[in-house]
């Protein structure tokens, strides 16, 4: 029996075709039955691209293809499929990869270079790759503009809801659309739940300068999230611009005339990253952690990070215990520079400790009350600094335990 | 209802009395009813003494104050009190832990600086010690040769059985005896379950000698143990040496004379923190991680402990699921050199994939019945260099979740 949907899941917003990108789903019956498991996504000719991922020293064979891949800046297609992660599979796996890419490059009508692939789902099995080569056709005749849910359904492991995001913004006077969908549930578990986030815009900007965007765009989302600590062999997070937009030409180096497109890519990204947070296993909370004071930017996020990543942290919001010593405790681990006697810490908007010790005449009542609801609030101020970071995630509970402590099968 | 008693559990072996120890536990009442939860040793005058502790920048007050005492080299007296760990309490823990030093100096008669203190249990808030000096002398008065017993009792707090463990070893001719308990039940929970760990021998050794000795053997016994990745705010370990042996004079520097010491000490150690993992929260399973050929020694520890600390890894070992796919995924992670195609893993002895791939032919039975055992092993070759590491973990189950998801009460 699948897991029921998350308490914390969100509709998929009103997805529109966008110049430039043809995409559908099938079901190549690589691991799961009943469902599809095979996205293909056609680009128009001039399309760019830039990827971010996983920093794992064991990563699966499609991410080292979209390295190799994204060396040339463009692309004419995306094949993801579900199911198997062809990773750590050797020799294998990359020629996996390349007969994939060749398949796809003949349909479409460009060069196996040009075409990104993505896998996610068991590690150490050797993805059976006919089955993908043998659905490709079908599924490239059957390629539609208004194919975006399907795309975003047929990605998906042990998601329990499919997510997208949608955004506009205007370069010069002219109105783009960046539009994306993603699957995760956990950023991290390698087996079943490998976080994929693919982003398509119709504004037409070299690659160089899309890498760039995205990678800032990352670094204020994906990077800001964190299920569980683990980090996946697969994470990919792809950025493609078909270049069909009619604005006035874009600078190398982006500028001012990009203010508007990059908020809207980092709001957009922030959308999907927060989409798999809240349907990260078991989760029945979302917790956003803000710590401020810190001597650094980065040791900010460090800080923030220990907290959303202890387990005793997560199981008391779970227990919806108002249970600031943990909180205290993932401060003091977290190796950054920190001084017991100035920290202070708040929930729910509430001071419970202040500089060293608990504020006096603590009422716990209105923190109770604000951790039974679905979103969670803690505040840390370390008073050293001005380094401020955030960071989100989610509950630990019994289902992540069922999720994942299940013999697979 | 107390949680059942961990299936890993171990029976206390056989403590006898230790010349230069007198000690006993009573009931103070901090927080639980019903039970001993204060405990007090009498070391004999020249003890001396040498501890280490807590990493964490938010450390208690006891620790603070025996980091403090400990310059002295000498103790008098050990006070270990369960239910309130003293944590994050500003100036008022400070002078609740001067109080209880003066109160239990005054009854042993040494200087206040020769009482070492330790408090495990909740924090944030103000230990009540009028009700550890109410109570110090009636304790005192019942303190016998033969009170190991009550005391590794009287230190639990989430334990499910008290740790003990002793060695004998000869300095020289001379047999001399090293004997001590724990507690824990993770490493490493500040709320309930800090670890603390005493250590007696009648060696005599001065104090800079012993922290030397005591540095080492914590470094390959504590520091190898990981229940759930978080560091408590009271972690402890104290050695004393109350010098009543015979032996001939040791010199300053060790030296051979305390070869067969050094080793009773080191397995001693690991005894004890291999008792707290038994006791992890939740734990159905002892899990033994081997790593082998890593770029470094400390390389080696940090992979060790990446695969010890991923949530995926515990809970696949829960669920009996030989899934090394996961393994491979927290090697990937650890952020230390690896090479996916020279990665080698195996499990029950069984290698089930080498060189970047899953071996030919590989059975996966005997690997499923391994681990449907109490104890685990899992053994990686990185292929790289000649650094190994050996951690401990447990698995993440229901219970810890039960255990760390409810409220405080």
């Amino acid at each position: 029996m699948p897991p029921p949907v998350s308490p914390l899941a969100l509709d998929l917003p009103d997805l529109r075709p966008l110049a430039g990108v043809r995409l559908g789903a099938a079901a190549a019956g690589i691991r799961y039955q009943g469902r599809t498991d095979l996205v293909l996504a056609e680009l128009a000719p001039g399309t760019t691209a830039a990827g971010v991922f996983t920093r794992s020293k064991c990563p699966g064979a499609p991410v080292d293809w979209c390295r190799t891949a994204l060396k040339g800046g463009r692309a004419g297609a995306l094949v993801v499929n579900a199911g198997n992660a062809n990773v750590f599979t050797g020799r294998a796996g990359a020629e996996a990869a390349r007969a994939t890419a060749e398949a796809a490059a003949a349909l479409v009508g460009c060069k196996p270079g040009e075409v990104m692939l993505a896998s996610t789902g068991v590690i150490g099995e050797v993805l059976p790759h006919a089955r993908l080569t043998a659905t490709l056709p079908g599924l490239h005749a059957a390629l539609r503009a208004d194919g975006w849910a399907d795309a975003a359904r047929g990605i998906m492991t042990t998601d329990t809801f499919p997510k997208a995001a949608v955004r506009t913004a205007r370069i010069g006077d002219t109105p783009v659309t960046l539009q994306g969908f993603a699957k995760g549930s956990g950023m991290i578990a390698p087996d079943l739940a490998t976080m994929l986030c693919f982003v398509f815009t119709d504004a037409k900007l070299p690659a160089a300068l899309l890498e760039d965007l995205l990678r800032k765009g990352v670094d204020g989302s994906f990077n800001c999230t964190t299920v569980d600590s683990d980090t996946s062999t697969s994470d990919t997070v792809l950025l493609f611009a078909t270049g069909q937009a009619k604005h006035k030409r874009v600078p190398a180096k982006g500028g001012p005339v990009l203010r508007e497109f990059r908020a809207a890519l980092s709001d957009l990204l922030l959308d999907l990253a927060l989409a798999v947070v809240r349907d990260g296993e078991g989760a029945q909370k979302l917790v956003r952690i803000d710590v401020a004071g810190a001597a650094s930017k980065k040791s900010a996020r460090r800080v923030a990070l220990s907290i959303a990543n202890s387990p005793l942290v997560k199981t008391a919001i779970a227990g919806e215990d108002a249970n600031w010593g943990r909180i205290v405790m993932a401060v003091g681990k977290a190796g950054e520079p920190a001084d017991r006697d100035r920290l202070s810490v708040a929930m729910g908007g509430v001071w419970m400790a202040r500089e060293g010790a608990v504020v006096a005449g603590y009422d716990e009542g209105p923190v109770v009350a604000h951790m039974k609801g679905r979103e969670v609030h803690i505040e840390v101020d370390l008073g050293l600094g001005r380094g401020q970071a955030t960071v989100w995630t989610c509950d630990l509970t019994h289902g992540y335990i069922d999720i994942n402590g299940s013999y697979r099968s």
